[in-house]
């Protein structure tokens, strides 16, 4: 297997300013692996419920998305939330979060799951991320994501999985709650100073960066004028960043700051309608063209200073 | 004359968590103009009373900064600044102000102001600001810088004036205040549609983004452990991507796009110590090996999406 994900597979009820969807595919695992799945075969481990319908795994099975290890428990119901965003598109007011058949998951990973080259940790406990990343013994980068809850409520445990991940991918407020150090270089170094070999911070609309111990690499968002629904744009990078280096051979720095701008791409994307709406109907060529629209909004010719002009008086 | 600045020159007093500073040189066009100095020859247009002393023209002449056209008012007091930062250093707290002599303050262009190339009228009353840009007639490019003062009370003259103008200079908090318009993006394509060729948007330890009608450039901040004192960082960007404007022959995208980084790297050698201490001893050295700094922290290869491991299930 190429790309492995672990987290959730819910269904969200979004309000915005602009509109309004009762129920939609939505969770981490979903966003991820949709998004993942323009440049790999990804396979999903998670829990959903009887009322997970034919049209729902449709979604996932049109992007070729492993679901054999997706449980259904037929008697339970699919973890739902219900969210609102006001004119501040950066929060996002949670109304009701019905856990369900999530809130008993358990990861159970197959001969083929754990056999996965590239695996990411979405958002759970992280025990269960614990448990999973011991049993993908060869994979060969696995990278986690998490959230205030735990850093808050399991921050021993958590600290205990981040020391065995390779890399982190969180958002400012987490790197700085994380770490209880306001300057995010300084949080940045000590999170790498645990194990991983890197971390990656999500800033919104301010972009991300990319901290390894040797280097620093720091991306604009994409400028749009309008964002419709926010909800898993970080699950949509995440997916964007590790689906474009599990295409990869070699798993560099150079390849990490790629994967960063298709993280980035595929994130800015997600934002435009609600849920996977945009997402799924994406072509490479879009993709390909936001790609090089990144490149041109950050080029700058190498010249040091030299006066051309004489500094006449 | 090769770059003209209009602005106040202050005594700061400035306490911060790191330490206190009972009296420094301060204001818009004395942060503008060591900055600038690195790049080009600048003059000052500006007001000091007669406690400005000796040595603190000494600051500017050894820069080789004009100051044939800094009024002095004899038994006048030089504008004071009092002000702190808490742990937050992104937001400062005004302890009071004396205006002193800059509360008369009617700029007077000598014949050689008039001649300059590149104007920066800094953050005085929009009324003023007009005034000087009427009187450069035969400038190649001005740039204003403004602040909310003026944005709620002067709102109509600070229109006329940026209508006149070729760059603003101003912050996210700023662009969204002038336009009302919460969405950055947005509000700067409404800036540019009164006239000016150029919008940079400061955005403090995220970085910069310059908005022109056809291209869009962004850039992350220079990433610091710590941030000294951040007083006058605006104006030493500004500064900076002046100072380099003048150096240069064809003021085009890609000179804006290279001033735009020589600006971030001023200002990020601003905040390191109190006042203008750190920029005062500078050496094209350093500033160059920031640059470069620079060109790493956001270089990445464009190679568009192509699976060069198959997808293999």
């Amino acid at each position: 297997m190429a790309l492995l994900v672990v987290g959730s597979v819910a269904f969200d009820a979004v309000e915005t300013p602009f509109g309004k969807c009762e129920k939609m595919l939505g969770g981490s695992a979903a966003h991820f692996s949709i998004s993942a799945s323009f440049f790999t075969h990804v396979q999903i481990v998670g829990v959903v419920g009887g009322d997970f319908a034919a049209e729902d795994k449709q979604i996932l099975d049109a992007h070729d998305i492993d679901t054999s290890d997706l449980e259904c428990v037929p008697d339970g119901k699919t973890f739902r939330w219900y969210g609102r965003y006001d004119y501040d598109l950066n929060v996002a007011h949670t109304l009701n979060t019905e856990l369900n058949v999530f809130a008993e998951f358990k990861p159970k990973l197959s001969e083929k799951s754990k056999s996965a080259r590239l695996v990411f940790l979405g958002n759970i406990q992280p025990d269960l991320q614990r448990e999973v990343r011991e049993q993908v013994t060869g994979a060969e980068l696995v990278a986690l994501d998490t959230m205030n809850l735990w850093i808050e409520n399991t921050r021993e445990s958590l600290l205990r999985t981040i020391k065995g991940v390779d890399v982190v991918i969180i958002n400012d407020a987490e790197a700085r709650q994380l770490t209880g150090v306001p300057n995010l270089i300084k949080a940045a170094r000590e999170i790498l100073s645990w194990g991983p070999k890197a971390l990656i911070v999500k800033r919104g609309e301010y972009g991300a960066a990319l901290f390894t111990k040797k280097s620093y690499f720091a991306i604009p968002a994409y400028p749009l004028e309008s964002v419709f629904d926010p909800t898993g744009a970080g699950d949509t990078f995440a997916g964007g960043f590790m689906g474009y280096l599990s295409s990869q051979q070699t798993l560099d720095d150079a390849a990490m700051r790629r994967a960063m701008i298709f993280g980035s791409v595929m994130a800015s994307f997600n934002v435009e309608e609600f849920g996977t709406a945009r997402v799924q109907r994406l072509t490479h060529a879009e993709i390909n063209e936001r790609f090089r629209a990144f490149k041109q909004m950050t080029h700058f010719e190498e010249i040091p200073f030299e006066r051309a002009v004489p500094a006449t008086k």
